[in-house]
Parts: structure tokens; C-alpha cells; sequence
């Protein structure tokens, strides 16, 4: 049997669910750490287990350039290769693909691009993105499609729409159904209703074991995605699993979940852990900011990550001072620690009937600096 | 009481013993690893310890500036702001502000430099030293001393090493005894065999818990250093610890244990793991080379590292071309293991008397690339 995704309770529109793989069970909502090239960065595969987290995020386009498809399988695929003994959902390379404006080179077959690496020219289809996630051994594997830019007039967007709705079909075509793995549909449409209502039917008629919400997070801001949400995620099978690429800021997964989401990846737990910031129970922190500097408390009370439970703002804020390696290293683990806390708090709340109760609470508590 | 080394077993001239210090007890001969500014750069402290590392350095210099002795202190001290819950032994500074060319004033009294940092001007003395130590709350105190540049002819030398031995007294007189912490001298002398013996001669009549051997592994080559070691060593007292400063490759190690050395510590193993470079049971390996893209063998098959446990030559191949993080956490992690392996190597056949059969077989393995 494909992926299956079991509900487990609904609580108004949030869900509580298992997600059943190749690579064993995920409960729901979950966030997946980024692991873009074969590693979440700064942290060893055992650092990110330790997390509680149980399913990470690899992506075809750094993949696919280095260190190649072929060799990730030739040296047992993505798994064996990082170490990540869980199940991985990768990503198309559509979205990083769109993204080198004057490098790429788009039509109706597929995008011809350049390396952002050494300049080297390569081709991504549907069937070549399909091909290059089967390599890698993903566990959840998603379909090729345009990214739609933000903002994108009503034509715009309709036009990018029904050509990844036509990769959507090529995709799963070349799709090879394996026990526990999956293929997931991309929504698009912009911010037009009538578009997601049309994409989730193209989508809905092919078939899919769990469908994104594709294209937000690109700029729209919280308060448009979070509308295009509200009607969006009720269009799609209450049976099959929900996730929304690329998102998010702790308010975005609370926001998201309350609207009926079950899937999220963010590079932002990662991203910011280096760049000296810490995300807790209450509140954000910049390390790199003097007032920690003898501040003996550790970045989240609540918190049992190594980082916490080991060391003090003071020691952080030293670290990332001096440029040591030990400073995004533990502000990684924190945030992902975090990240995997705030899924966990939620889950336990909806099974329990009391989601609302609970995001009220997590929210009272980020405002109220420790 | 204050520090103290208990001899276990001799063979040859290799010793095998036991410090005792205020925080717990370390087989040697030991190799340190070096925690420049309060971190083993690219690891945790779990991750040291994980190693079997009982004992690490700290630096005098870095730590002073950043993020200031004094406030190490009012953080609780060395020991609690990293996380260590060994002893950690403590440069002097001497070294570091010794190498400022341009940026230092030396006179009878101390030492007056800017800091690489932000160029504000500081002032070290054997008092201050010895004082910032105390501070850092070090179990192991070195001594001030100026680190005679090599080469250095015989008149340079001598009165190089004749203020290093009154800043030794110095230091000794501003030391504050405590259970378990001890102060350490350093022999001076270059590669001047009656110098070295006057600097012993100076250092055992005011008396420490342990002698240094300083000013080797500063561009005089491997020969020169074991012949100085080979007429250095006999002249210390037998009852207390020698300590080769910043020493070095695996092979420097493996032939000091030979000449009598009982601790070590080197950045060479964090350093080379940033850049590359794994130390294994096998010989040296750069791991930037194209050989190892699709080598699927471990490190090194005969250490159990997280680095050799779970990944493949080709994997780290992969992250270091990547510029990945882990690459360095993993080859760091690798290197300290193989340090920390090849001294209880070396300790537990000192103790069965078979030092040189083990010494052969380990210069063998060398050779014999895996």
C-alpha cells in the first residue's frame, strides 16, 4: 500500500493524525527540519533525532548538483548516505529552480537552468524530478510545478496554475507506487480563490496521497496566507494529509494548524539558529544583542535541549561574539528542539479538545519575555 | 592538598599514571583537546566528553578578552560557563601575546599588547596571568613565561629563559593553593642542552606540581624537538607530570610518550578537522580529495565515532565540498576520538610493559593505508 495518513482527531478545523511510511510512523502536525544537501546544518543526524523530530526535508535541486542523484543512490540513497534512519520528503527543485531569475530557462516540457555552483547547464521535467526523488529514496516525493511569484495578476497566475496542473498529471504518470511511499499534488493559484478551487480539482481528479499548498510564503505576509488558508484547506480530501511548503515562524505553524494543516518544513528554525537568533516559549531572542552578555539564564526555561539545559544566554551570546562554530551549533539544536516542542504541545491539545485553550496559552506566553 | 600525579607503570622511559585533581582523576598520558575561547571548537561538551576526553585547555589570552576573566567569574567560572565538568588546565597567555609581533612591549615586568580583536591595549604580567587563571578557576596554572622564538642563538636563549625562571617565581609566589589545583613551570632553554638544564635546576628549586617543556613545536622540526625531549625529560623530577605544550601530530605524540612526556595538547586535531583532514589508524586522509566522492568505507574502520559509526568517506567528502557545517563537526569529532584512542592505546601498553611492540604496530598501521 502507497503513504497513508490516519486522522486522529479534529479539533474545529486542526487535525491530529498519524502519517504511516516506509521509514515508519510521523505524528501529526509535524515539523520537518530542512536538510537541504544530505544535512540539517549544524547538526548531526543523532543531534536531530534527539529533537524528537521524525521526518526531515532533502532537496532535489542541491541533491541533484552535488552530490548527484545517481551517486546519493550508488551509496545506498539519501537515508544511508545522512544517517537519517526516519522517513524524507524531498522537494521537486521546481521552487529553487524558479528562483535563479536569468539562469533558467522555462517551457512547456520543463526548465533548462544553470548551477548556482559552477555555471554547469541541466534540465528538470516532471519526469527527470520524479526520477532524480525515486534515487534519492524519498519516502514522500512531490510533484514538479512553477512556483507561482507573488504578487501574480489573475492571468498570471492561472496560466503558471494549469501548467503545473499538467506536470501535476506527468508527475504522477511517472510516479513508481512503492509500499509506504507516496506522490503529493501542489495547489497553486495564487491568492484567487476560484484558482485553488480549480487547481484542487485538476489535483483531486488525478489523485494524490497528500497535497501541498504551494506558493505562499513568497512575500503575501501572514494575514494573506492565512485567507488563502481559510479557503483552501476545506476544498482539500479531509483523508489525505496537508502541508504547506516552506512555512514557518512559530505564529505561522500556530496559525496554520488552526486552519487545518498537517505537514510544515522551514529553513527558518536553521537559518536563524546561525545567524545568532533563538525562538522559545517566550518569545524570540538575538543573541548577538549586549544585554546577554551576563545574563546566566538559559535561552527557554521550558526547555531540555543541550543548549538550555547545559548553558546560559551569557555563554551563547559569548560564543556567537567570538564567531565560534558552538554558537549556531546549540542555537540550531534549541530551534528545532522548539520547533518539534511547539508540534508536540499542539498535537497533545487536539487529541485532548482543546486546541484553542492551548494556542491562546502559547501565545500569552510569547508575550511575556522570561 | 594540592595536585598531585601518581606513577603507575614505566617502560622504557614511556610513563603511565594518574593525575588527581580537584575535578576527578586523568590516566596519562593524556592529549587535551583545546578549548581556545570556552569551546572545543565544532563540539559540544557531550560531544568531548563522548570521546573519552577527561581534561581540556583553556586559553588565558582569548578568554581575558573575550568574554573577560572577570566576568568568567561572576558566570561561575570556566568549568560551569562551557559546560565542562573535568579539570581543565590554563595557558598563561605568554604564547599568544608573545606572537603579536608589532603589537606587544615587553619588559622586566610583563608584557603590554592590543588585543587582535578590537586593538585595545592590555597589560600582562605573571601576577595578572596567574591572577586571570584563578579567575578562569583552571585546576592545572601555567606559569608566565616568554616562549624563547626559534631559531635563537645561545645568548638569546639564556636570557630569554633566565626571565621566563624569575617570572616563574613570580608566578609561583602570586599562585593561591588550593585542594587539587596546582601551578606548573615551564622549562626554557631552546635547543640548548645546559640551558635547558639551568632552567630545570632554576624551576625544581622553587618547586611545582609539574613541569612543562616549552618552546618546542615552533618551526625546530620533529628531530630537534625528541632530541631536546631526550635530554630534557631525564633531568625532571620523577614524581611529577611533564607536559609537552602544543604538541602536535600523532606521531609527535607517540614519540614523546617514548621520551617520558605524560600530557599534550594541540590544535591540530580541531584545526585539521575544519580543513578537511582526518587523523585515522590508517595514516592521514584530506577528505577534499576526489578520491573519496563515492568511497563508501568509514573514516577510519577501526574507530567508533559518530563520524566512522554512521557515514561514509563519501558523505563527508560531500559536506566538506558543500562547505557544510557537519563536515568539520564530524572530522573534528573523528580527530579528537582518534587522539583520545591512540593515548589509551599507547597508556594501556605502557602498563602490560609492551610499549614498543605497540609503538611498531601503530607505526605500521600508518603505513598501511586502509
Amino acid at each position: 500500500m502507497t503513504l497513508r495518513w490516519t486522522p486522529h482527531a479534529t479539533d474545529g478545523q486542526a487535525r491530529a493524525g498519524m502519517l504511516h511510511t516506509a521509514h515508519g510512523e510521523v505524528p501529526t502536525p509535524v515539523f520537518m527540519p530542512v536538510g537541504t544537501a544530505g544535512t540539517v546544518k549544524g547538526m548531526t543526524a543523532d543531534g536531530v533525532r534527539a529533537t524528537g523530530a521524525r521526518m526531515v526535508l532533502g532537496n532535489t535541486y542541491h541533491l541533484m548538483l552535488r552530490p548527484g542523484a545517481e551517486r546519493v543512490a550508488r551509496l545506498g540513497g539519501l537515508h544511508a548516505l545522512m544517517d537519517w534512519r526516519g522517513p524524507i520528503l524531498t522537494d521537486s527543485g521546481g521552487f529553487q529552480v524558479m528562483s535563479l531569475a536569468g539562469l533558467r530557462k522555462m517551457d512547456e516540457d520543463g526548465v533548462t537552468f544553470r548551477s548556482h555552483v559552477d555555471g554547469s547547464k541541466h534540465r528538470l521535467t516532471p519526469e527527470r524530478s520524479i526520477e532524480i526523488q525515486h534515487l534519492l529514496g524519498a519516502d514522500v516525493t512531490m510533484c514538479f510545478d512553477e512556483c507561482t511569484p507573488f504578487p501574480a495578476t489573475h492571468d498570471e497566475a492561472a496560466k503558471s496554475m494549469r501548467l503545473s496542473m499538467r506536470w501535476a498529471a506527468r508527475s504522477r504518470a511517472a510516479f513508481v507506487p512503492r509500499e509506504g511511499h507516496g506522490l503529493f499534488g501542489i495547489v497553486q493559484g495564487s491568492t484567487y480563490e476560484e484558482l485553488r478551487a480549480e487547481s484542487v480539482a485538476a489535483l483531486s481528479a488525478i489523485g494524490f496521497e497528500g497535497y501541498a499548498i504551494g506558493g505562499l510564503a513568497v512575500g503575501e505576509g501572514q494575514e494573506a496566507m492565512f485567507r488563502v488558508l481559510d479557503f483552501t484547506a476545506p476544498m482539500l480530501p479531509a483523508d489525505r494529509p496537508r502541508y504547506l511548503m516552506g512555512v514557518g515562524m512559530p505564529a505561522d505553524l500556530l496559525g496554520a494548524v488552526r486552519r487545518g494543516v498537517d505537514m510544515f518544513d522551514c529553513v527558518i528554525p536553521t537559518r536563524s539558529g546561525r545567524m545568532g537568533r533563538a525562538y522559545t516559549s517566550r518569545g524570540a531572542l538575538n543573541l548577538r544583542n549586549a544585554r546577554h552578555a551576563e545574563d546566566a539564564s538559559p535561552l527557554d526555561p521550558a526547555c531540555a535541549c543541550p543548549a538550555c539545559r547545559s548553558h546560559s544566554r551569557a555563554y551563547i551570546h559569548h560564543l556567537i561574539k567570538c564567531d565560534e562554530m558552538l554558537g549556531p551549533i546549540l542555537l540550531t539544536w534549541h530551534n528545532i528542539q522548539y520547533y518539534q516542542d511547539l508540534m508536540g504541545r499542539m498535537r497533545a491539545a487536539i487529541l485532548e479538545g482543546r486546541f484553542e485553550a492551548e494556542a491562546a496559552a502559547i501565545e500569552a506566553d510569547w508575550n511575556t519575555p522570561a
